[in-house]
């Protein structure tokens, strides 16, 4: 065997733009040979990034896939390994890797084993490989699996059999919590099993509601981490095999993040990429005084700069003075641009056009929609008018319940706190305030009780159990799937149980015409809970 | 052979509900009973109902199935041939279909081909079969197939190689336009070409976005059209075979519907069931004086009577007098309760508010907006206090565009015209119009040029291509999947052709966040044509 280098290029591919993705790698490739690389491994599919969803059934794909190839063809004196879609004379279309070298497709690879579950629909658009693929290289033997292979004990043993000295692994794997930690810990025990070295490169990026946090590493054939590259940046990392001691170099590598600075970045980034690839200028939100939107207005201005965030105040009868004054005091602390718009006059044009239908009935949640929906729609304007993106606040418990208004609060295309549990949101916030030295969020806005302020003295408590009960019948709900017989098994109130189930399911309709928003769990609506509107199924046992 | 009777249930199942369903099918074999049927079958699943999406997932799935199968065992006297999800002992979970006699279950079948494409998911789901099925009963030799399996042509010859008579196939085939036809068309050559009778049940009935049209037939193996059930009706058929003459009874046939009446008549239904399931005691709807809303409206009275339907007219500066008059009269003409609102003070109420962020920028889309979304935070008013459910009323062809206001017009539960294109609108107001003695969509409506009438004098076609040219590119790009340069190549003018791609492309997020609408084209948008939202995939060749 011969020393050799092998660059792991993490980089984040724009979902359809095969020509920009083309460039990049090429750029990355020859980045990667400046430093003395031999070989470079891009993540799965990136000549047109993942999940491409229907664009994979595009006619045209073929040509563009085929003038990539050729692009990359001129790349010389350097081994790419990179994900493309590969369509065979039959028609068949494969989630394939190709070994490239000085213009020469030196081996194709077809993924062999398709997910489709959970986030996945890789049958949709995918035939399943046959045959692993194994090339020499600087006299030491390489094999290629694609994502989901890896996590299949029979595809890897298969491989490893074949007397393989190192797996290289292209993935775009999607990020949740903990998500970094669980593929190394797999995997460490993997290569120590099987006596392999592995070098795992991952997607990064923001995709839609996916976050794909990166974290590629290489693990030696003992289990030892040699390096690990950053979460939620693109990078382009090296390890080095000497061949005297038949080993890589040992590296220091950085210390795992905490789990709330994992989330942080991830949605950080995930609201960066959206906004910067759809084209948007800045962001426009709606700033109540609550903790939500606190929290997305951090992280807002962490993704794109103070420059490019508006808030705006929209006060009403039921407003605290406290709200409008935390509202103001974050905006000034953070330095953006704030404004203050009283909703009065325009619900009371709404009451009054609506008394003819309404008369003297009694007010119900009809006037407390009409304040949001009122809201909603000043947004709107603003963004329509400035040309920001709105960004929606509501987090996973109150989508869950179905605690917001449709067209009101929901108003956004990009929901940055969809899939935070409200618990989560505090952790978050009390986070975010603790890596700078002014907290950016007023410590009053994390210690008062939670309120929609639609009604007078309206605290989120009236309507719902507390939010430590909630998030947990939640959690046993929707990610652990238990029925709501075993939900009350767990000891909880058996009454709250039942009417937290019942709110989910009834308010799938409102979900549906919700923003995405980043995934950061093990189960977030839309994509991976498939649900029907019209759903007769009873809880129950 | 001995002589025997048939009977075809088709049913509409409630999606989940499977107690509901179980005692339906209970209901139906007992009716058949009665009818001296020796044989009953119903549609693919159906006591789940299809498709129950990540419903099939739930852990108590396979408890609440064994439940039904119970009680369906306590049907005696006839064999039952129904559709369940089978989960074996190995955990693996199969779309299958039972025989059942007198409490036993004298086979079970595992679907063996199973659809991933269009609108279907099932390999997110089940497992493949492997093997046929073939039951002797009154020495008449029967084949079991699932939906799917009849399309391949493979299985269908291996199943008629095992000396079967006749071969029983359970459907939930979703509605498009002509399918019908196609089925019966394509069944036709299949069963003269096997030399095998064919018994073909179909679900019928509306579930979120799918139409199942029912249509379930028998033909003999002579190719011959014994029996058709009616489309979009729940009913129960017969066909008797004679053994003497080793064939079905010929039977009087009904002739097919028109295609207008066809996708009339599944509008209808799917609005039908959508309000009825989801609890809804009635429907509102804004009234625009348009054929768009006119259509939805004779749709929603046809589908649920007069008294459940409410409608309102929004009228603003830029309203018509003959859309004021036509909306009054179409309410009159139907009897529903119809109330006008103008919206001059809440429109007015926002620009005041927005004052101090616009100043004397000029007007543009923003204010065009506000007008629909003032319109549509009122139908949400009005729903929300008398409960009715908002039908939007919305074509594909705007959808398809962008040409609608989400949170303004875009409103609503459910959305009836979703995927129908706008020149389709105007003939299935010229059929609605000529089924009854007094058109109930006034002539100026369907005569006048399109508008938005958000701006003076504003048409479609200031906008947009003329409706024949914008919908023929809308069929060729989304339902033919054709690219940028294959549709210009069909004559149509480049420029055209390159700004309609265009918006369909960036409209992704406003479809995301609209309602459901019934589908029935080859290419619906949301489940069936699954594109990302951040898409960098560039139009051309």
């Amino acid at each position: 065997m011969k020393n050799f280098k092998i660059a792991l290029a993490q980089f984040s591919p724009h979902i359809g733009n095969i020509e920009n993705n083309t460039a990049k790698m090429i750029e990355q490739a020859n980045q990667a040979k400046a430093q003395q690389a031999d070989i470079v491994i891009f993540p799965e599919l990136s000549v047109i990034g993942y999940p491409a969803e229907d664009l994979l059934l595009r006619p045209s794909l073929k040509n563009r896939t085929q003038q990539a190839l050729s692009q990359l063809k001129e790349v010389k004196d350097i081994v790419m390994v990179f994900g493309f879609v590969h369509q065979a004379e039959d028609g068949q279309r494969f989630n394939s890797a190709a070994v490239m070298k000085d213009g020469e497709i030196l081996g194709i690879y077809n993924k062999q084993n398709l997910p489709n579950y959970s986030v996945f629909d890789e049958k949709r658009y995918f035939n399943l490989g046959h045959q692993h693929l194994v090339f020499e290289y600087l006299e030491h033997k390489f094999g290629v699996l694609i994502c989901e292979d890896i996590w299949n004990i029979n595809t890897v043993q298969q491989l490893a059999q074949l007397n393989v000295d190192t797996i290289l692994v292209l993935n775009s794997s999607p990020y949740e919590v903990g998500k970094p930690q669980h593929r190394i810990a797999t995997m460490t025990e993997l290569t120590k099993q099987l006596r392999v070295n592995l070098v795992y490169t991952n997607q990064v990026g923001g995709q839609d509601d996916l976050i794909f946090d990166g974290s590629s590493f290489v693990l030696d054939r003992e289990g030892q981490l040699i390096c690990r590259a950053e979460s939620f940046k693109e990078q382009l990392s090296f390890a080095e095999f000497n061949a005297e001691q038949g080993s890589f170099k040992a590296q220091e590598t950085q210390p795992e993040l905490e789990t709330m600075a994992e989330i942080y970045q991830g949605l950080v980034m995930a609201t960066r990429d959206y906004v910067q690839r759809s084209g948007f200028p800045g962001v426009i939100l709606g700033l109540s005084g609550g903790i939500d939107s606190a929290l997305t207005l951090a992280i807002a201005v962490d993704a794109l700069g103070a420059d490019k965030v508006q808030a705006v105040m929209m006060p009403y009868t039921y407003t605290a003075q406290i709200s409008i004054e935390d509202a103001a005091e974050q905006a000034k602390r953070l330095g953006i641009t704030f404004g203050v718009a009283e909703i009065h006059p325009v619900v009371n044009s709404f009451m009054q056009t609506l008394y003819p239908f309404f008369g003297n009935m009694p007010a119900d949640a009809t006037e407390e929609n009409l304040q949001a929906r009122s809201r909603g729609t000043l947004l709107m304007a603003l963004s329509n008018k400035f040309g920001n993106l709105v960004l929606s606040t509501g987090n996973k418990s109150e989508l869950a319940v179905g605690y917001c208004t449709l067209y009101g609060d929901m108003v956004g295309g990009f929901a940055v706190l969809k899939d935070v549990y409200k618990t989560i949101v505090f952790e978050l916030a009390k986070y975010r305030n603790s890596i700078s030295e002014t907290p950016v969020i007023p410590e009053r806005v994390i210690t008062r009780p939670p309120s929609a302020e639609l009604r007078p003295d309206q605290k989120d408590q009236d309507s719902l159990p507390a939010y430590d009960v909630l998030d947990a019948i939640l959690y046993a709900y929707i990610e652990e799937d238990l029925s709501q017989q075993a939900i009350i098994e767990r000891g909880f109130d058996p009454q709250v149980v039942e009417k937290v189930i019942r709110l989910v399911d009834i308010n799938e309709y409102k979900r549906r015409q919700g923003a995405i928003g980043p995934r950061i769990s093990s189960r977030a609506f839309s994509r991976e809970r498939r649900y029907p509107i019209i759903n007769g199924w009873k809880a129950g046992s």
